[in-house]
């Protein structure tokens, strides 16, 4: 049976309190976490983990919506000049902001690996007395850019983790693979993590979140219903015109976007589940006396299901299409980002759940809990689940002070060391009693 | 010096008003002038007209918008019925209805063609005590069918043309051509006359219209500013589903026809001048609840001259292909008509108010009017000019009771025999002055 | 335990063939079921029940959808021509197309009720010797309209029970209601009927329908997923204008509704629950080239829920009224039925599965069937349950030859038999068992 | 008889040359003219011209268009930086930046105006060893903003004529107006300046031109055609939600803003003459995955005369709310410019032809030259035919090296000096001739 030290877990949990701040104060989006991926780095090290980083773990190819390479290379200088690790953000560059860790337990015993997003939002955050960060001091100093979901939580919740796994090593059996991974708002960071084959030898895979509207202080292992999902970029080109002198001489971009929007949120309905669409952002133009030669159109499509899924793309690219061709114009559709639909294996739940109902001030529910967002954890869940092991998503409720998303987004910190310790428990009990 | 003997311009007058009625009374749609065109057969051939008659006259393959069997059958069956000549009749079977009656005078000169149009409209007829037609016992026999552009008058004009010159051969020299054209209504009937070479002997020609907007009792030889145009159907055909239960399995014919319509009228202007563009008619579906799989839209294109309409006619394929990708169905465009433009010759115009100007009754105005809408005769025009002749479209102005192309349309029938001396004198005088 | 004469059980269902053939030979559409109606209601006198007709049991201000006064005097006539009782039939004049039979059992026990659907489809029957009613000489002889959805097996299985439970009086305790209801077609008898009052003394409800692509001869109590629904017809009225003269002065009711049905099929999906939309008719304009003053869309939504439903008809009103401004047209939107959500109550499906297994030859299962069509029995059904009683929909399947309201749709006649008897033993039971 | 002065002729143009290189170097957008304005001011001031500036010149309401007050700030420093006189810098705070000088001559005569544009264009200059501007070092300093239509040379000239006419004072009779007008682009400057009363007292307006694809060297005194305009941007204000998780909650003014694009072009032709109708730029949203609460589309109206813009205007309103409800979204159409129509008046015309041919080097063409753009120095002509004065529009043909409104505009300086010397002349001619 499962021993922690009390006040190795308590320390951990003030550390980890602290580095969420941190976190919270220099957010990086997607495909950009240098800073954060370089002191994941360090931390793993540190706790003496074995690591793999970049390229090693994240396909080049499987890649999608990465920034332009003036973006990727200012926030690299970015992160060299506010505290990000010398030693590591080489091993990053280019959009490579992926760390896995590896830690051998005393004994033989399974692979468990654990999931943990890194990536913030493009939403500027409150600036307001009742925002804790902004009172406290640790409100984000990059404009329009937030942690608004709670992954810098994950983050310091995965180094806690980190270091009491490390500290109780002895009780570990077999193999914990601590993911740490980039791009996950927008579902782009987990494919080409599966594809470099990160939990290919993976016997239980947890991914796990903070908040998601459950009660406080409440643990669900059992989160599903997240929606298949593709967003894509159309990007069309027309041709510019007077708009008084030659109208006729103009191919008209903004037409062709804002047919294509309206196209896209008239796609059927499907039979065979829920499906989900919509034209975000549209960009068209120069000027109010020119026909407008360019336009973007930033769009997703979901699906409860596979099938569902592969209607909502199928009908998007011909409506995209058929929009251009209606207004005489060309277009280019980028896919960005992805996700899938995975569900829950129970008996990993099960354990969990055991396991986690030891940890002090924390309830446990084993209620299936259905969101209807998209994530792209389901990526390793399915390819775990296809060769042989098990996989769930385990939600951590906490008091949020205001909705995901949103410039208000905050946690209760208190939760913080209930999720470390519920997540070493976790583990250990796991790597006792699989296989 | 032409002389017109007095007695026979009044007789001729009288029965060319009795023949309107007559043709009033028993409108025919486009290609279905059956009855019309036998009668004016027998009458050309009474007064000593040489007859072309049907497909001497008329290219099969250049016909467009032909109605389908059934109707070209019900249509010839109902005008045997109803005072067709028989000896004709056969001469015209499956929509070939035209006649050109040729008339050679007694003296060398040039050949002088006169256009008349013989179809009527799918327009009811008035039925109210202030409407003459209802009143004076000569109203549209066939529902929904009716003379509302005056053809009735131009053929029962160009009968009595036929008479008067016929008396008057002596005096005229070279040869004149009655054209007696089938479908002037969506630009059909005149495209295989001039494919037929109908007009390629020309030296002269004469477009006709009554009303159009003319002061009472004035001949203009200048009417100008027709518009090229094409009309097409577009048929759409996609899948039907019930709409509660497979909703994505339905193509949507009825979104793409309602997609093309909102296209089309969002085509560009042009620069290099006036365009027109309308969708008039849109059925589509059979049921609330069920995903429409077919769909017809109606519809048409104009442009001031060849460049405007080829840009909208070119831009209208763009559009319908485009709705129908967008909405995933199959779509077919069948054009219908065409019109083209014309210029009319001053020198000819000139010559044609001169002679007209002798009529009793009669002003003549030398101003050119400028017409919005489209004319087949442009066809026959431009024909004519590039085969080195000249070529004009006469207006005739009477008092209107209502617009062309409403159910109250009609004329003051006064205006008749003026329009047969003016056109006679006219023929009479270009055979001597011309060449 | 319940006694019935296999003689008379036998005897009836042969007859109940006959009748549903006859029904079929005749159908009505919604609101002219006169013929229908008139046999029903001699029927259920001469099998001794008391009953409550037309107006009675229809309150005249809820029907939604009546065909105009010609259509209902002209099937008026044809159902007194072609074999309507000319008893009854000016009991139904003017749509008041329903019977409600009572039959008092032998002692005092609970009211229970069965709905019957009478209403036909304007589907055209299939001609082909595949098609039975065909082959054996009972196919519709009015064109375009046919029994394509069973509401003649229906009548027929109705007049069967009736006949039957008249002839087991001695076993019945309380009182049976049999609800015979124009109109289940587009959702519009079942409303006026329970503004009349007719289920407010029911304890149990059944209502019942043959297909639905359930397994042969199994008999399902716990039918549900029906979607609430609104259908509505728009009438754009805009202006007609030359499309060449006049384009300006035209108010184009074509594109409003054109847009009005983009806009419909772009209504966002709900979070609350499952939805549709269609626009599933369009019918607009009288020629190419005039600008077209009249359009009709008839349309309707779906929700799973009442919120849903809500949303999707709010949202819908407000799309069609914005696409008539947007074209400046007037737009009068009629509601022309209407179903709701219910549910089935368990304890009166498990009564109904244990009497009806008695039936030879048939399967009961208690397995719940979720459709996603519509049906307004719904009404029926949340009434009774509003009041305290219970209600269910049973569906007895067999074998069909084509799809629901497709040409080709036909059942197993031999099913006809096993469903009367099947009703009766439930309703006999029932009368017994409950309270 | 008019004598000039060849050597302060020739000296004056190269100044101007010069004079119009600075201006180009510093180019200042519609309602941020400060440098040029304070410049202006100073050149006339020393000339001798009284000054009317500011507020005194421009109706605070009248105008339209305004940047808002952070870019009003920005440009009024950049301008005080970078060689604005600080002495006149303060009367155009918050964009009154307007100039008109007064030149009383030695004689009792007319008050001639001339209207000089002096704003430039949101173009990024050409960067490229062909284009003159960059290669002799006077190319733009301002990010994407370009004298690219000539109003730099406009605002040179006009200094030269004022240096001119101040030193032959003696030959001129009456009073000379020099209009300097903030933002002629967007039809923003000439209204508020007419509404201030400044032509209020002219005999003979003059607005020129330079450029307009007019052959080299010439004048032409009869620029028409200028198309009646109306600017405006819709502001779409709907409501945020989650795309996946509340779709049904979010009022999406991304296809609010799409339906109104497509609508505005879908607005009828007129009957009455040409029209225009441009949706020239949208942006809206801020995420895919959101819902978009706000969209902007900024778009324009054209019409050869009121009646068509007025039916333009009336139906984009139209258009724009009828969307707006379709959404159900709010929406706020911001007038940011207008432009009218106006006719020459020969006789002035002629007038100036006269006097400027005796130019050497100008040829002079009385041709109406008929323009298909917009123009608001049509608000001048108008004020000033409507008091009983006379106005004309004249075009100075210059070789271009690009086309107007393009990155590689430019004109042939050779041509200033000859335009100032044409200009001396119709001003001094025209103060001895008219009245």
């Amino acid at each position: 049976v499962i021993h922690l030290e009390p006040a190795v877990v308590s320390a951990v949990g003030k550390r980890a309190i602290l580095r969420r701040r941190d976190f919270h104060k220099y957010p990086e989006l997607a495909w950009l976490e240098y800073r954060t991926a370089s002191l994941v780095a360090r931390h793993l090290r540190d706790c003496g983990f074995d690591l793999k980083l970049g390229q090693e773990v994240l396909r080049a190819d499987a890649r999608s919506g990465l920034p332009d390479q003036v973006e990727l290379q200012h926030a690299y200088h970015k992160a060299l000049e506010e505290g990000g690790d010398p030693e590591f953000l080489p091993l990053f560059k280019d959009g490579f902001t992926a760390v896995v860790g590896v830690l051998t337990g005393a004994q033989p015993g399974p692979t468990i690996a654990i999931r943990v997003d890194m990536d913030a939002l493009p939403v500027p955050e409150a600036e307001v007395p009742g925002h804790a960060p902004h009172r406290e001091g640790f409100r984000s100093c990059r404009n329009g850019v937030m942690h608004a979901c709670g992954h810098d939580v994950h983050t310091a919740v995965g180094l806690g983790l980190a270091e009491v796994l490390a500290a109780s090593r002895e009780q570990l059996r077999g193999t914990v693979k601590l993911i740490f991974q980039p791009g996950e708002e927008g579902g782009r960071g987990a494919e080409p993590m599966v594809a470099a084959g990160v939990v290919d030898d993976v016997d239980c895979f947890i991914a796990m979140h903070i908040g998601l509207g459950l009660p406080s202080s409440t643990l669900y292992p059992v989160v599903e219903g997240w929606l298949a999902s593709a967003k894509f970029d159309a990007h069309f080109q027309g041709q510019a015109a007077h708009a008084a002198f030659r109208p006729d001489e103009g191919k008209n971009a903004l037409l062709a976007a804002a047919q294509a929007a309206l196209g896209l949120h008239s796609i059927s309905r499907h039979h065979a589940g829920s499906s989900r669409v919509n034209a975000g952002v549209l960009r068209a133009g120069t000027g109010r006396n020119v026909i407008a030669d360019t336009a973007l159109l930033q769009a997703e499509v979901r699906g409860a299901n596979h099938e569902v899924q592969q209607f909502m793309e199928n009908r998007s690219q011909e409506v995209i299409r058929g929009a251009a061709q209606l207004h005489g114009v060309d277009v280019e559709i980028k896919m960005v980002g992805r996700t899938t639909t995975a569900a829950c294996d129970l008996p990993l739940a099960k354990h969990i759940a055991q396991a986690a109902s030891r940890t002090e001030g924390l309830r446990v529910d084993l209620s299936p809990i259905i969101v209807g967002a998209s994530e792209d954890a389901t990526f390793f869940m399915r390819r775990v689940q296809e060769r042989g092991g098990q996989a769930t998503y385990v939600g951590f409720g906490t008091e949020l002070a205001g909705g995901h998303h949103t410039p208000s987004f905050d946690i209760d910190e208190a939760d913080i060391p209930k999720a470390i310790e519920a997540l070493v428990r976790a583990v250990l009990e796991l790597s006792h009693q699989v296989r």
